[in-house]
């Protein structure tokens, strides 16, 4: 049988509280915001064919967190170390530890740091105390989990031990080694519990999840289970309601992959050999293989039957899994092919089962063809958003040059050097862009029109622009050609000037 | 047996020339761009795992190429008419009509033109002359055929006709009513053939293509097929190696579909009635599904076998298929998957085959679960490069509105305006972001001391900062949060004047 959901949640969300300042406050109780991009009412989320399922209405919020996250820092009176190994930056995520695989066992606290070599950043799992397990069972599940890269887990990225949490806390005492376990870090993730299941959203009770949103979950999770499998590990309880995240919309990772094996209480001998050429899978490790695919099964029936009160509450499953694929076959609107799928991955915890990853795989191949469509939709979508976004950083560019090249008046350039010749040019045309006035006298605040003189600057075109010199005395008539000629032939001077040009 | 490949090239090359004011001149001789993307001894082409081995390591060209099809306008003297249909800007690609099927029967002409209702890029397909099929048979393809969408596609937008192309080259006869076919346009698009099978490239002899690219084109390509036999209809002649095009680093679309449809000589009685509720494949269409799966057989055994000339010349199958088969599996590096799979597809020629493209995606369940890892991988970097572009754009903003503030000096604000109060602030901060010079005086033109000192400013951080005014006579220290406030009613102070705020 799967293992039972653990009650606990962990991780529950791992982007940081939203004063950057503040210490952990987090609320469990707060809706989740990804489960409005779920809400079936909204029109942009109806899934039309040709259209993009995965498309993320708050990216650029996204991309503003991950930037609040990059820079945020702890409140000095929490007493975080400024330096966890070789990460800086810390911030707790969580406000207190939380048990990792049940009331009893290690706890875990999460926090968020900087890498000082990578500049990125990451999700710091501390295990509170002494480790739980011996040193080289630790070590032997982190070389190996290292290696499993895939981007429907938030990958463990290295495992170190350090004395850093506890030196300044226990200051009496000998400060305890406490081992790290270093993941990816997704800013905007949710469990699939908080997300889909929590019964203070009564909202799930009446909509059961479109079907292609289990689909996308389910194709998801068993390529990464396929990988995973293919390095001769297990995912173990990192397939849990609880462990399995949503990043985006229809997007989903499985987080805190390798502390199963890290701490399994009968040692890490199942676990692969450092040498990657031992191709063998032991009887142990095809045993939690199996038990992958009832728990990812387990994970789609409790999604599937969430509307009925009956089957599941608080993210677990009342009735025995038979009664609950047959529940799904009557009482739901989903298509026998995914019932089917929910049935065979179940069926892998038959201790006789002969059921493979790659058998699932071949029976679902038409939908995973499917959804690979709908993924390069995706691709697409966020390539147009980046040619757009491309034509701003060029823009940005522009201005920059400019910037560099108007009002200057320091000791690298001649006297009034931005006054005279091209750069008089330049100034006009800054006015023509920025200081536009309307026939009441008004600013014309445009940015449209910025972008659109940026533009023909840009591909230096021969359209002309009639440029007024402040007094109104004198008109100038020049091509953007002209002008960006002016541009360049400046900004070649300033480059070699305070070499070659006298000070003033 | 699958259609023999057609000899003569067409849409060898969908970008327009690089002199955008230039008419046709595009050289088949040219080496393809994009085959050099897929050189082995480049660095970042090695696919490593959990790297994106969709990369596109020109993205930003692809963007200006964009832009510039565009922006593009075709030559004057080549009597290009201003309109066709309701789109514009029309240019051709193409020098000189190409056949569509062979030599004899229809020939082609590409352009491409701009949306008026839409504003995107499309490609015109024009067929020459009178359409060579009945108009109500057209129409039938062309209902049928805009209903499917799918990424690995240059779905078929609309069909209409028009006289334009011959109203002015024929003054003196009645212009013809010729028929186009609008489909999407990708502005980097060559031919399967052109970038991997071109005998003027030597480098083709000597490497096989890597294993993944192949997986990548076949799941692409039958992920599509998938789609296409869904809707009851059957690719044809679009499945050859000069109609499917490559448009990025492992990236293939189909191009010309519903063309065979369209052009039928047996008439278009295979196609679906227009109403979708018919849910019967006909066995005309079963037949030339099937003919779809061994041209998607055709292509992988092409490509696979591309380094021995005694198999595989210009692009064209030089043994039995069997025999190709057997060549994979003797003499070359891939798997017994790849080999297994292009006979599977092959086979599906024989007239009493049963095999159905859910049978051959079920074959390859485990493959395309990869697959689909790999382009999520893809979707995570391109969301990584969207992210830094935010930024750009961000950036762009706030160098806006201080452009809108810094040196005014025209009719709509108070005389002095910019140089008095918060605004000499923001100078004097421009100043600093801008005109720095280093000891020697010499102008200091660094693009990350700009955007530093704008991320700071628009997050409104506490640091400080040391401003000097011109002379050197006074300074001032102000925190970006300072400066931000200066910025924002400044900016309030621009927006309400014209009206309360006195004219100089």
């Amino acid at each position: 049988m799967a293992q039972p959901p653990i009650r606990h949640a962990f991780h529950r969300k791992m982007s940081p509280p939203p004063d950057r300042r503040a210490g952990p406050s987090f609320s469990q109780d707060r809706p989740s915001p990804l489960a409005a991009e779920f809400d079936p009412s909204r029109r942009w989320n109806s899934i039309q064919p040709g259209a993009d399922m995965y498309a993320n209405p708050s990216l650029r919020e996204s991309a503003r967190a991950e930037i609040a996250a990059l820079l945020g820092r702890a409140h000095p009176a929490l007493a975080i170390p400024e330096y966890v190994g070789t990460y800086y930056a810390i911030v707790p995520l969580e406000a207190q530890p939380t048990p990792i695989f049940g009331r009893a066992g290690p706890h875990g606290l999460l926090y968020k740091g900087v890498s000082a070599s990578r500049g990125s950043i990451a999700a710091l799992l501390r295990i509170i105390g002494a480790p739980p397990a011996p040193s080289a069972q630790i070590v032997r599940a982190g070389e190996a989990w290292k290696r499993v890269r895939h981007p429907a887990l938030l990958c463990l990225k290295e495992v170190f031990t350090t004395r850093q949490f506890t030196a300044r806390s226990t200051a009496s005492m000998v400060p305890t080694n406490e081992v790290v376990f270093v993941y990816e870090f997704s800013s905007r993730a949710e469990t699939l519990f908080h997300v889909f299941l929590n019964p203070t959203t009564p909202d799930h009770r009446y909509h059961p999840l479109p079907e292609a949103t289990l689909w996308a979950i389910a194709s998801q999770i068993l390529s990464a289970v396929a990988v995973v499998h293919s390095n001769r590990l297990a995912l173990r309880d990192a397939l849990t309601i609880n462990r399995v995240l949503v990043t985006g919309r229809n997007r989903v990772r499985i987080n805190c992959v390798g502390l199963s094996d890290a701490f399994d209480p009968s040692g890490g001998d199942h676990l692969p050999a450092t040498s990657p050429r031992a191709t063998t899978t032991n009887d142990r490790v095809s045993a939690l293989q199996k038990g992958d695919l009832s728990s990812v099964g387990h994970i789609l029936a409790v999604l599937a039957l969430r509307i009925d009160p009956k089957f599941v509450r608080s993210g677990s499953l009342l009735v025995p899994e038979d009664v609950a694929v047959e529940a799904m076959r009557r009482l739901t609107p989903y298509s026998e092919d995914l019932t089917v799928l929910v049935m065979s991955l179940l069926s892998a915890a038959v201790p006789t089962s002969q059921v493979t990853t790659n058998q699932i795989l071949g029976m679902i191949g038409p939908r995973l063809a499917l959804e690979l469509g709908n993924v390069w939709t995706h691709t697409d979508s966020l390539e147009n958003m980046l040619f757009v976004e491309f034509d701003s950083s060029r823009m940005f560019r522009l201005m920059g040059l400019l910037g560099f090249v108007n009002e200057r008046s320091d000791a690298g350039v001649e006297h009034q050097w931005s006054e005279t010749g091209d750069r008089y040019l330049l100034k006009l045309f800054r006015d023509y862009v920025f200081h536009r006035v309307d026939e009441n006298g008004k600013p014309i605040l445009d940015m449209a029109h910025v972008v659109e003189c940026l533009s023909r600057l840009d591909i230096g075109s021969p359209e002309q622009v009639l440029l007024s010199s402040r007094d109104g005395s004198s008109l100038i008539v020049a091509t953007y050609e002209d002008l960006r000629r002016c541009l360049l032939q400046s900004m070649d001077e300033l480059r070699s000037a305070g070499h070659g040009l006298p000070n003033r």
